[in-house]
C-alpha cells in the first residue's frame, strides 16, 4: 500500500503529516530533533527516510559510528559534517553517503538550522543479511 | 568511504558532480531522464539514490510495477501520481511510499518539469533477501 506524507511545513519549520517524532538523549547531541518520514509504518521493509533538524550551533551524535550506512540530502541550511578526520561543508541539494562504521557528525553552520533528508536501510533487514551471510 | 555528490545545477536544471546518467528506451516512458547520486560505485550496498526528471508533459513509465518498493521526495515542480486505481498530486517536499508491485507512474504538471529523488533497495541485496527466506 502506498503511503503519502504531505509536506505541512514552513520555510523556517519543515513539518509532514503524520510522521513520528524521533527523540533522542545522549551527552553528545546537541539541539538536533527527528522525524520518521517514511518508515516501517508505511509498509517500508527496506529503507527508513528520517528528516533531521540541527539549530545553529547544534550537532548530530558527535563521532556517532554503526554499522548501518547513511545516504543523505541537504534540504535546507548549511552543515559541517564531519566524516573520520576530515571536515567537509555541504550546502542544500548536496548529499553525501556514510559508510559502515565510519566516524561521523552532522553540525549546523551559521544563523540558519540545518536540515536533511537521512536515509539507512531497515536495521532487521541488515540482521537477516548478516544472518544469511554467516549461513 | 564516504563520498560526496556536490549540488552543480541551477533552480532550472538539477545537476550533481559525478554522478551517473540512466538511460531508458521504452514506449510508456515520455520525456524522462535520471541520473543515480548514491549508488554501487560510492560504495552503497543497500540502498540507491536516483534524481529523475519529467518534462512538462512527460511520464515516467505508465503502470510501472516491480518487486522494489520506492520512496520518494518531490524536489521541484508538481506531480500527478498514479498508483494503482488512484490519483495524487504532490508538490515539493511532499514523500511518498509505493510498495513493492504496485503498479506506478509519475507525471509532471503544469509547465514546470518536476523533479524527485527516488530512492530504492538495492536490487542485489533483495534477490539474497528472498533466497535467504527460502532456505
Amino acid at each position: 500500500m502506498s503511503k503519502i506524507h504531505h509536506f505541512t511545513g514552513t520555510e523556517d519549520h519543515f513539518d509532514w503529516e503524520n510522521v513520528t517524532p524521533l527523540h533522542y538523549t545522549s551527552d553528545s547531541i546537541k539541539d538536533t530533533a527527528g522525524k520518521i518520514m517514511i518508515g516501517a509504518d508505511d509498509g517500508a521493509e527496506h529503507f527508513v527516510f528520517r528528516y533531521f533538524r540541527v539549530e545553529p550551533g547544534g550537532h548530530t551524535t558527535l563521532n556517532d559510528h554503526h554499522a548501518h550506512p547513511h545516504g543523505v540530502m541537504i534540504l535546507h541550511g548549511r552543515a559541517l559534517v564531519t566524516v573520520e578526520d576530515k571536515q567537509h561543508e555541504l550546502c542544500p541539494r548536496d548529499v553525501i553517503f556514510v559508510g559502515p562504521w565510519e566516524h561521523h557528525s552532522f553540525a549546523a553552520v551559521g544563523d540558519e538550522p540545518l536540515g536533511f533528508l537521512c536515509v539507512i536501510p531497515n536495521l532487521d533487514l541488515m540482521a537477516k543479511l548478516e544472518n544469511a551471510k554467516q549461513k
